[in-house]
């Protein structure tokens, strides 16, 4: 008996039209699946029906749900419908699948059960603000959040100029909306004048900001990105 | 007066249908625009009209050639139509511009001159062999080619097996695809046998191909990647 396939179905990373995003084969693919693992039914239902999924939630599909609190274990069961042939979906609450989440878990258990995973094309933030930073796309590095401890963050902000500066790489992060603006503050206190830095606001959507300028032009700026959906990239 | 905006154009990975990689609105905002910095005018030509772009390329159309040849100085001149308020359109040969490729070079110009870019969402090879590997996606580094010289390369795999040991960050190269073979072989004999390898090929194509797998299973494999483009992950 041959497996079903894991599609890792991109999500929207703003609430714009589907066709800034998604391209039109993702949502074909999605009619034939009856099988979703996401981080929220919910949302994810939501989803499914904003791109013209049809299928009875109630009577025809089943969701398995992967967040923080998954038991590791439990994971494994996931599977169990791709074992038995079933075409399946993994679906991240933002943006494409097993970047910056946790999804890659079950791609993993994926490979090692032989089963086919096929990424589709779809919004990824951090790619889009590397595209439009200016700064370096041939290296570069996502590190995730920052440490929330002052001194750590100052100690990291230090590691990832060294970086930017010894290996030419562009260096990428991101933060708790809530907690931008003051990030934002604490990068242009830390980071050295010359320093460039790019900040991403509010990507794919009607009133997307971005911006990539020297840390000693940034003091002279007024930016207010309090609770908006940032990428934060530091470049020579 | 308003200056032009500088939209970042996804070009497709494989020959496949444009619907399975490019949403529809990067359709749309194509045909308002007349003025085009791209790599090569002929493949360009080709897929713009692939995408059913419908200017006249004789009478309607200009292009700006950006590639290895083209000297710094004049690059500047390349945003005179954004800088007299016409939006223009950067493209690369293959995937989203500016990744993996030296597009960036006009987007930091353009930020430099107040310009507004807007990154559209595309495929990228590096993302979607990303998502597909199972390794991890909260911290990656993609960084280019590798050294030709054998003991440079050598040293350069044991210094991005120290950074996925260390730093827990999964690192993304590439090579260029006549070579692609011999990578392969070199990686199985240098890193050690625990390390995990994704090979990621011919991405969004019919053929496409994402395994992952110890090196110490690799090496119990047949693989042929020969002639085809290929993405190599490293990971714990």
């Amino acid at each position: 008996m041959n497996k079903g396939k894991i599609y890792l179905i991109p999500n929207m990373i703003s609430d714009s039209d589907i066709d800034t995003a998604i391209p039109r084969d993702v949502i074909s693919v999605v009619q034939g699946i009856h099988h979703f693992i996401v981080e929220d039914v919910r949302t994810a239902r939501r989803y499914l029906r904003k791109i013209g999924y049809l299928q009875n939630f109630d009577t025809e599909v089943e969701f398995f749900i992967l967040n923080k609190h998954t038991d590791l274990m439990e994971i494994i069961g996931f599977l169990a419908p791709a074992l038995a042939s079933k075409d399946m979906g993994l679906i991240s609450e933002s943006g494409v699948p097993c970047v910056a989440d946790p999804g890659n878990l079950i791609v993993e258990l994926a490979h090692q059960y032989d089963i086919q995973v096929v990424p589709l094309v779809g919004p990824s933030s951090i790619i889009l603000s590397l595209m439009a930073s200016g700064f370096n796309g041939q290296n570069f590095a996502f590190v995730g959040y920052l440490p929330i401890d002052d001194k750590e963050k100052s100690r990291k902000l230090k590691d990832l100029e060294n970086k930017i500066l010894h290996e030419d790489q562009t260096q990428i992060f991101i933060e708790t909306p809530y907690r931008n603006q003051k990030l934002f503050q604490f990068i242009t206190k830390v980071c050295s004048e010359k320093t460039m830095l790019c900040v991403a606001c509010n990507i794919n959507a009607s009133d997307e900001f971005i911006k990539s300028k020297s840390i000693e032009n940034w003091k002279k700026s007024k930016l207010d990105i309090n609770k908006k959906n940032t990428i934060f990239l530091l470049y020579k």
